[in-house]
């Protein structure tokens, strides 16, 4: 065994509460898995389900208070708003469309949240969200999983550096096999709910994995889109959103992008993959073997790093846990997003400054540009694939 | 060692010149490796240059007689023309601007031509070129390497037999990275004559690389192109024609495609890689690693077919030569087209019929279609990445 | 988002001491962090350093009693012991040299034990904890990590069922670059206690790793070994224990075995490989990889299992946690280990009877039989690779 | 297509004849299959089989003469020896228990020859044929045909040039599945015959692959064996000879080495795979993936070398023939290893002295060397394993 980095544990310990996540739920699960996982924040309260009694349930296996479990997550922000223990942020996971009222109650009685992606439905939606935060001073934090890898944050360091020299061309995909079939109609309530435009919003496909995409593109490069052409299928028939969506983007300042996104692409569980063109270099990243990133030069052998055992940005290698070869995979990812917000929180509460190192978590903005990215592509879909200002 | 599959040698040997390829080419080198390596057919004339002492040299070399090297491609169209032993047909392996005039001449003289890729440069051409062979009864190839592989004759006849069901989506790349900086005001003559409109028509990326793109997507699948829309790039400053292409396509019946090419892809030498996605399958095939195919269905596990070992349609199987585990390459690719064209010649002028499995060359119209391809994308990105109709 | 397979949470909350992992020590934190993802046991006291102000600062950053850290193992034992509300079982991270002496204490006190491989020094000492554990009733495991991988679960349940027919080869290499230059003299703490024999024992790669790959071989075949064959290598010149041993393995029944260890294969993290091969087909797994497993046929293409997305045995599936293609690794892979103790010892100490699928993890007997291990190689090597009995 | 390395062809014809390759037969229609592919010598006669009617057809086919097909190899070795334009050499392709009389007859009559491996079936035989050899000043060529590939002459220089630093250990395997079931007893007559000892000698898997493995292995590295620890297995019930093997080496100078060669592998094609480790680095190379070394130094990331791509020591660069990404595979390997022998027949003939660069293939040495290597494997496996001198 190598001498692994140092694990770092936040002294600061916070509270927090989840709306969504009750008996039954997976996404719930995950997020009180990796909170436990750092120990950076303790979860004291919950409305977990619209049904009171899984919520009492849970709360109970759990070992919450009776008296912090609530009936609706309404009466769950003015009663912790009202607390002087109240808890410092909350936790969002239920179907998209409850984000954005969830995230506005408890913006307005002072609580800071951590959201599921996509964010909301609409950017004039995000818009105001980001207005009460802003004034409020609360942090959001939507929870894109992938840029918390540590080898997506060593290769945001080396194209920011310039390791690799200017961006030229961004390919990106996110296939999944999961949708290829009426699985909606035959008792799969993830896919019930995510193909119901209802729960879902206005694009499956590009509103489930697109908004993925976007972000660890964006995360990585730095990149701001000027416009899109994005064409939408639905391939399953009777299926009433996209499940697959070919999209170009085009960049300020010249760069270029691809994008497919899949819910129908047979073989493939989760198949997130990023190339990064630049002009003296290449860098890829394949979510589903997060732990190397194949990074190429001219003129020299193209070379893989590992996590773990090659040189890496402090600012990488501090989200790195175990010594190389040790796979590091889906929850430490995730936990790391949460180190990430817990830490800029602590700050923000005691009035520190974030400096972008601790701020290294998506935050607001970056769940607001996945809904307008969310909107554009679908614009320009239903415009025959016409290329839309961004 | 075990057991190969019986090698082919056909017994009917054909004669061919060739134009181009004299001393300092490169591709005249392979397709007489390639033809010797078969024993399919003997070359024995030629006009290997503009210098006539390089063809000679360039003829003394190979052993061929004084008499049948000639000055120019015109003399030996109408010399070749004339003889009684004229050869069966000539090989073309000059830039791609002479392909057409060349092309005229010998089928104008009664002689069948193997050509490189792309074909000529307009439409128009090819269907001049195209009404003449057939009037004659000649036959034309063009060169399009990769479908004589073995793996990809397998995975064309597994599509066909409905083995992955419709075809929903076509994801296929074609990557490198030699054009990475101006090489070509570098001294690289591939470069110079591959950037210079003059001698290579409308695009670089699409006419050298787009084009076995599309004949490759066309092959496996055998779905036409309806409609295309398509972005060119040129990255490197001061180039005169594009080094990158993102590529929409929409095909009859509802299919849909998604290419990239790219002459700046740093890290990357050959790099085709094909993804057909189907309903109830997928195949997916790369050029660099040829010898397997991973086939991917519902609710089994994926599975990764190997040349030699597994189970093969006869089509391909025809075409594997040694056995697995023992890799075939880039030239047992080129080989094998040269195969399918000499039997289908040799049938041809024994007045046989040819059928499908015989004829699985690229011919005329897949060369034609590669021009209009070029064409289309062209035209597509001129107008801003409008949709134009192929 | 594909619908996981349902997250199991032990009701019965086990508590839990420490011995060693202090600050600055690594695999405690390890062990502490598992414990807490899956909850299943609360960490409540510890003798964390031989320096109790260590003791104290570890135990107060972690939230624990003061009347609950302990000067040292003995007094926790003792202390612990008389308790009502004793804790159920110790974890031992400590350095080799010190299990047998800190497992035999709490053992005597009727605390159950998890304890770091390699398990003790001798044969002897093995044998004489197996007894007290034995009357006492109590439970011991070494926390051999690897078969904690759902992966591995499944490998081993179609060995036992004959899926791959009779196992007649195994083929195991666990390879690491750690120790390639003196490491441990140029102020590695790691390398300086793993190459010291007083500290580590007989074998530093054989008993670091070599018994890890006894391990995961005899989990996933249940061969027993009759013979072996070793030999043992220092390449870096002054190590004082071996850095890569070679060893020949003949099992009763008639399959054979060959296993590669070490420590100073460059470009190698930590790299366990296994291939076992069987009459009617082979499955191979890879610890840096370890989602999938490649199982091959005769007569049928080789297949690629991937967690979460193929069929697996209940048994295997109850210890996948996320959907296919959302990467587990170490972490989880540990979390099992505990998983399955901690439900064993929960029925243990209900008084019910533990089944074979309850009873999955690393027991006293896979402890004994890898000090076994360590001793005959070490013995055939110091005989010039004689074969020795088992 | 970029600009590949200058193909060499040599100007000095050979010219050769053919013991065994009639109808039916397998690897003679390689060596003449890769004879024409680069030119380098002409297939002018030969004793295609020990039935008369088959020589005549397969010379016929050939478009041989009449005059040079003759009815056994010893009638060709007189007659051919007494011609003024006698064959440079002969190529044998028959079962292993004939090389040695057909080799004998050739080097007695003043010709050359190219041997299939392994060479004869004793270390004395080997003694007396290249004493022959050495008087007459005659090459032998045995078709290790491993060693073409760019890469492993690319490998075998970066060894000798310390990049890796001293070499440690050698892992060496070499598998197949062929022989998985009695296929011998089932109609396969490549089975046949190997797995007979009369035919086939003393050994099946060391004689046939680990044979290749020992090759190669010198090759690479250049080292010399010094003693060997050999188990032979033969796991399918009634076969006469081994079908598996595992070996310890132990080299000149300190160097270990380990192998495995199988032929009853399920799932693996011809999966010879080599890691070399050295004191500051490795480097590994498969025949399946022969166009890539994967490198790796301490404290840098590790590298993937392509053919054609990266730069090369001028002796690999000189193998490689077509660009990066372009595969390379068995036939161009065994076509280098004629190209290194004829270019060394060539001006050995001419009275030139032969330098290493240019004498870069398996000599008589080298044949001689993988008997005495059997020899060895089979008497310490029938002694139980013991170490035997080598």
């Amino acid at each position: 065994m190598i001498e692994p980095s140092k694990p770092e544990t936040a002294d600061a310990k916070l509270t927090c509460g989840m709306v969504g996540g009750g008996e039954g739920a997976f996404i719930g699960d995950v997020h009180r898995r990796v909170l436990a996982f750092d120990g950076l924040a303790t979860l004291v309260s919950g409305a977990f389900s619209r049904d009171f009694d899984n919520t009492l349930a849970t709360g109970k296996r759990l070992g919450l208070e009776r008296s912090r479990l609530y009936e609706s997550y309404e009466v769950m922000a003015t009663e912790e708003g009202k607390r002087s223990d109240k808890i410092d942020f909350v936790v969002i996971v239920t179907p998209n469309h409850l984000h954005y009222p969830i995230t506005k109650a408890f913006l307005e009685n002072g609580i800071s949240v951590v959201c599921d992606k996509p964010f909301v439905f609409t950017s004039k939606e995000a818009e105001e969200l980001t207005k009460i935060a802003r004034e409020r001073k609360l942090l959001v934090c939507v929870t894109y999983t992938y840029n918390g890898y540590p080898m997506a944050k060593q290769a945001k360091r080396m194209i920011a550096n310039g390791e690799i020299g200017d961006v030229r061309f961004v390919s990106a995909e996110y296939i999944q096999e999961w949708l290829s079939t009426p699985v909606e109609r035959e008792g799969n309530r993830q896919a019930a709910w995510r193909t119901d435009p209802k729960q879902t919003g206005l694009s499956s496909s590009v509103g489930d994995i697109g908004t993925h995409t976007e972000n660890i593109v964006s995360y990585l490069t730095g990149l701001e889109i000027e416009s899109v052409c994005a064409r939408l299928d639905t391939f399953v028939e009777g299926r009433r959103l996209d499940d697959n969506a070919s999209i170009m983007v085009n960049f300020k300042g010249g760069a270029r992008g691809l994008y497919w996104v899949s819910q129908v692409a047979v073989g493939h569980d989760n198949d997130l993959r990023i190339r990064i063109v630049g002009s003296k270099g290449s860098i890829e990243w394949a979510q589903e073997d997060p732990n190397y990133l194949k990074v190429s030069y001219l003129d020299k052998p193209s070379t893989i790093l590992s996590r773990g055992r090659d040189k890496m940005y402090p600012e990488a290698e501090a989200y790195s846990r175990v010594p190389g070869g040790h796979p590091e995979g889906y929850y430490e990812a995730f936990a790391n997003v949460y180190r990430s917000f817990c830490t800029a929180l602590a700050k923000s509460e005691a009035g520190e400054t974030i400096d972008a190192a601790v701020a290294d978590f998506p935050d607001i903005d970056a769940g607001s540009r996945g809904v307008r990215f969310i909107e554009r592509c679908v614009e320009s879909s239903k415009k025959g694939g016409a290329w839309v200002s961004f």
